[in-house]
Formats: structure tokens, sequence, C-alpha cells
């Protein structure tokens, strides 16, 4: 049986990614979504990529965005990015598959904190491309489908 | 006469630039370069937004971090992205133009510290979207055309 | 004569300063405060540096937050620090005075984001010690005497 | 039997904290060590709040900037701070026994990430004060004691 709190984070990630024409123009899947976590992945196009054949890296924080998205509103409640950091430890390369996890860290009333890290390959893969903390601000109204 | 510095800038950002496939996939285009700075835009497309028409944090971070690569490129030494911070202060919206300005705040040795204000309109735009800080690191080798 | 915002950041500034024992204790001075911008001062003591004398970071930090605190209180509004980013350019040396500018980089709403530059002898010294960018809230109060 | 690297790990710490007068000054206390990861405490004085019984936050961030220095140390190599981020999510209030946890979250070549979580109470207290992330840097040569 589906607890009240994962049927909650899925529809709400359902009415977030239908809209989400960016994250789909950009190739990326959502690949799961739990109260507090999401993993979304997207693969390294030839349009994402400089000469050198690596990913630019705005589209790499751009995958660790839309999985931040995904997580901070699966509570159901209007959540909006107010930014966030990251790191960059590897390269993005044509053809990689880019798994992005993304996991709470901490809430604090409207205020929320999400961990994720960007992997090559898939979400137990070792080489970490990037390592993101999203900092989230809740608008204090359910999402509407 | 244009200085040799400003030489080197605008031939270094040629470079990059013509091979930036990435940047140009998301419709931008490099206004301006000097030592230690650059003026990037692109305007918020359909394919760039979510269904309340408004745009995907991570491409907004994606044109910041574009203006701060051209602009930490831009003594001729091969320059990388570390990492970086991102504030978002306003919507992005479809058919907005958007105008990354970056400015080097501080340089030492191989490390670098860039600053970059995305605007809504143009370069003195009043609407202020983003605020991104960027850190940089050399490579130790010259950019070759 | 002195402007009403210039008297209200001067009062907030007292009242905020008189209570801040911290500060005090780390032998912080408050040069000047402004609409939306502070200077503090702090000479680097014995009891702050390491045995290579060398300035603990987390304290140039602290020099930083109570400038940016003095700066985002200024408005009059009780404003608290939800976080801040630090980048370490140059150690802060025993005996050095390290002097900390915070200016306003953009305002929304209750949100702030503050810019602090810390740097060695004045504040037009050449040599920047460290570059913080303090995210700020208000709580939507007045500050009170 | 101790490990060589939690041996090397130990024998860093000491060399650090012995050499550490700031932190000691601070009343920190250095709870454990392990590679990659140390533990530190310091309780909230009165020379550490404002008027209204609340830690300074720097005084938090250099509490997590020590718990960071000890862990990036702890291979045995001179590892400097390059920057760090913080996000304050509970006041400190004097008399709370802090508690700063870190953990190495990824090395590559001489460039290392670093999590914090600093906690009232103890190591598994539920009170999340502040999250902080530290980048550290290393210098290429081995700590002599």
């Amino acid at each position: 049986m589906v607890s009240d709190e994962q049927a909650l984070a899925e529809q709400s990630a359902k009415v977030m990614w239908d809209n989400d024409a960016a994250s789909r123009a950009l190739g990326m899947e959502l690949v799961s979504v739990a109260p507090g976590r999401a993993v979304v992945s997207m693969t390294v196009r030839a349009d994402m990529v400089n000469g050198w054949d690596v990913c630019h890296g705005g589209l790499i924080a751009s995958l660790a965005d839309s999985a931040f998205a995904v997580a901070c509103n699966s509570h159901g409640q209007v959540t909006v990015a107010a930014g966030f950091d990251v790191t960059f430890l590897e390269s993005g390369r044509l053809g990689d598959v880019l798994v992005a996890t993304a996991e709470e860290r901490a809430l604090r009333g409207r205020s929320g904190l999400y961990d994720v890290t960007v992997r090559r390959g898939d979400e137990s893969g070792e080489t970490v491309v990037a390592e993101f903390r999203g900092r989230s601000r809740s608008l204090g109204r359910s999402i509407e489908g």
C-alpha cells in the first residue's frame, strides 16, 4: 500500500513535470519521487556541449535544479527555489547519462535545504560530477492539479 | 587603438564562443567582452519555461554561467568553473530578454571570483532577476585558437 | 542635515551594537553606518590565530557577519541572517587591522543580499582578505530601542 | 588495532589542535577525529551572544569551520579552507552545547568538499542549528608535528 505522503509526492511531481516544458526540452526524465526526495536523469547531447565535448556547467546545474524542484514540492506545497550553490567535480561528457539524486537536508518553517548529487551512469554510480545544495521557500499554498 | 589586453580578451572570447554549441543552442548572444568582464544576453523561449510561463532557474543560471566563463577566460588562460552560487530575485518570463553582466571581483594566483547580475531588458535594466557568484580556477596554459 | 533614512540607520545600529556582546568581545569597532551599508573593523589578536599566526577563518567570517548584520538592519526592521557564503583570498595575520565593508546588493520583499569585502588596513586597502555574501530575512517588525 | 589511516588522522588533528589558540579561546573541544571526519563541541558563553541571548552567527560558523579544518587535514596533508557556505536554521542560545559533525562529501585532486551539521546537545541531537559546506584545497605537503 502506498502511504498518503507517497501518494501526495507522486501527485505533486506529476503536476510539476507535466508543466515543465524546459526539463522536457533538455530530455530529462523523472526517475522517481518520494517525500523529500527525487531522482532525475539526463543524457548529454551534442547541443549541450562545447567544442571539447564537455557539458555546459549550467546544464548540469539545471539537471540538479529540476531534481531539487521535484523534491522540495513533494510535500504538496507550492515551493520555489530561492537559490543554490553548486561545485563541479568532474566533467559531463557527450553521451554520458547523468543522474541527479535530491534529498531533503533540513526543513524549518517555510525554508528548506536540499542536497543534490549528480553522478555518471546511475544512482549508485561512483563518479560524482557535481554536488549541489538548494535553498527553497514554500509559498504556503497547496499544489493544484 | 585597442589595448593588448582588450585584443586578448576578444580573441579568447571568440575561441570559446565558436566552440560553445550549448550557449548557441540556448540562443545566447555575446554582447561584449573586456578584460575580466563580459555581457551575454538570452531571450526566454517557450522551451525554457514551465506551465506558468516562468523560466527554469537552471537556465537563468546557465546564462550567468556563460557570461562568467567568457569573463574568467578573458586573460587568455584556460580557466574552468569550480562552482557558483546563485540567488533568484525575480522570475524570468516568456519573451523576456535577459542580460547577464559578469565582472571580476577578485583574482589570487589561479583562483578567481566573478559576480554576475542578470537583469531584464538590458545592462542598465532596473529589474534584477538573479545574482550569481562564480569561482574559477585557471589550468595554467594559454587558450589556443 | 541628516536624512531620516540616515538617522534611522544610526539609531538601528546603536540598538544592535549596544546589545552585541559577542562583537565587542572580539574587539570589533563600528566605523560607520548608512542605509544599506556598514563598516566594521577588528584587530587580529593572539587569541584569534593558530600556531602560524594566521587568523581563524571563522573569525574573519564573524567580522564580515557583524558588518552584514548592521547593514541589513539599517532600514529599521528586525532582520536576521539566513546564511552566507565566504571565500578566503589572503590570510589575516597577527596584528592586522581588518576592515569589513558591507553593501546592499539586492532587496526583494523581506529577502536581502549583501556583499561584504574584508580588507587589510582600511576601507581602501588594496589587499582583499575575504569576499562574503550574506542572505538576510526581515521579520517584519520595527527595531525597538 | 588502530589503522594507519586512523593513526594519521589522530596525529594530524593533534598537531592542528595544539596550535589552534583561536578554537581554544572559544572553548571548543575536539570530541573525535577519523579519516575525513571530525566532531567538535562548543558551549555558548555570555561573551558569544547578543542582548537577546542568541549566539553570534559567525561564532556558530567558527565552530563548524574548526570541525571542517580537522576533517580536511585528517589525511595528513596541509589543507586550507578556500571558503564555505552556511545556512542558519535555529538559534544557538546562551548555555547551549553545540556539536559540529564534519564529514567528507567529495575529494578530487587537491580539492575537497565537507558537510558540517551543527546540532544542539550532542551528535545525535534532533535540533539542527546550522548546515555548513566547506571547500578545501590541499597545499601538497605533509603535516609536520
